[in-house]
């Protein structure tokens, strides 16, 4: 099967099974320019006015300090050619840094996200489709069972009690290797982040010791380990007296 | 801390945190004679009679025709020490494999368990205490959610439907390193299998896999994964639409 077809098939698995797109939506893609965010607004993109579930979609890029600039250039020509709304807002991260604290991956992802939930809101927005894949999901799985001793997840679709926007993850079922032979194939070139700063490191850490699991426990693990996630068996679990 | 006082603290947590002796209960060890059976037997064996929940405690050795002969005498020669009531069954495991089927600890383990309840209904037991470890327990999980896609794991406390006879498992949150230090605190020279075959290696590639993930997310994350199984955030899971 062409990547292409694949991606599309398990992007329709996600938008099925999660119940992550309804009749009418406006649909609003946060597309950092990476491999992930090119391969969902390509897809979604295809999608919109055509797809069994009427919905609309559009694009923000929210620029920091950081840009590359060149990098949206390619992505704004991307946008026009898959006919899909373009919009860039620009913020300074840095500048929303409290005094004496150092600029993070998360920190800056944060913002990023406030400034897509405010621009959704402000336009009337039903869902924000964010790029996260199959091994992100994985990777915060891992993560917050080894450092936070908690069994839970990213999930597919995100319902906020403050905001009517939801998170929707189309990308739940398509793996990394997949977004980058997805974004190889139709020729794009990814933006970069020019911060300069390497403080993903507990991401990282959690990422080696996925794919330790998968290169003991074999390919078929990571599907199996995604398929766990929607089968928990709490009868099998243990819990102490009083708590359980 | 020594590493008796270690064990025998963490062995009162899951006494007390799972609720695993009532007062009167009799509770039959099976004692295999590795070093984790024998650490639950020594200490089960003081607790016995002197505990703040009165039970009693005796244990029962199943032996296979791949008996190691002069190691069953060293452990008949500890439980007279520790003054606790030691008994052997011998069964022939490959006798009762099906026809064409080849020998496997698997099988051979189920035969144990199954001679183990007979006996203890036979003899009046309340609980059947298992020496499996915290390591046992993760690795279970590892295994149920990489090759089942299952989140599940081995529990601390089995309560069957069609037997009175609860299964135990009081070194839940006792390390393998542990249960080895323990062993050689006491000077205990472990039974060996004589089978000579070789079929743990579903389980051995899952302790590969347990043993990278603590290596690269660091010892603590042991403890981390021990407490998530009990910190199940099922809101933060995800669920098909339909079957949530």
């Amino acid at each position: 099967m062409s990547i292409t077809r694949t991606v599309s098939r398990r992007i329709d698995k996600a938008i099925f099974g999660y119940g992550l797109i309804e009749p009418g939506d406006r649909v609003l893609i946060g597309l950092s320019g990476g491999k992930d965010s090119v391969t969902l607004a390509h897809q979604l993109a295809r999608r919109a006015g055509s797809f069994s579930i009427p919905f609309s979609a559009a694009a923000v890029h929210i620029r920091t300090e950081y840009a590359d600039l060149a990098g949206i250039d390619r992505l704004r020509a991307l946008a026009d050619e898959i006919n899909l709304p373009f919009e860039q807002i620009t913020i300074s991260v840095s500048g929303r840094l409290k005094p004496g604290r150092r600029m993070n991956c998360y920190w800056c992802s944060t913002q990023r996200r406030t400034e897509l939930l405010r621009y959704a809101q402000a336009h009337g927005f039903t869902r924000i489709a964010l790029g996260h894949h199959m091994d992100d999901i994985l990777e915060t799985f891992l993560m917050n069972m080894t450092q936070q001793g908690e069994i839970s997840t990213m999930l597919p679709v995100l319902r906020y009690d403050r905001y009517p926007q939801w998170i929707i993850r189309p990308l739940a079922w398509v793996t990394e290797e997949q977004t980058e032979a997805y974004a190889r194939e139709i020729g794009y070139e990814a933006v970069r982040c020019r911060c300069g700063f390497d403080t993903t490191s507990r991401r990282k850490t959690v990422r080696r010791a996925l794919d330790a699991i998968l290169e003991i426990q074999g390919e078929g693990a990571r599907r199996q380990m995604m398929r766990a996630l929607h089968n928990v068996q709490m009868s099998y679990m243990p819990s102490f007296r009083g708590r359980g």
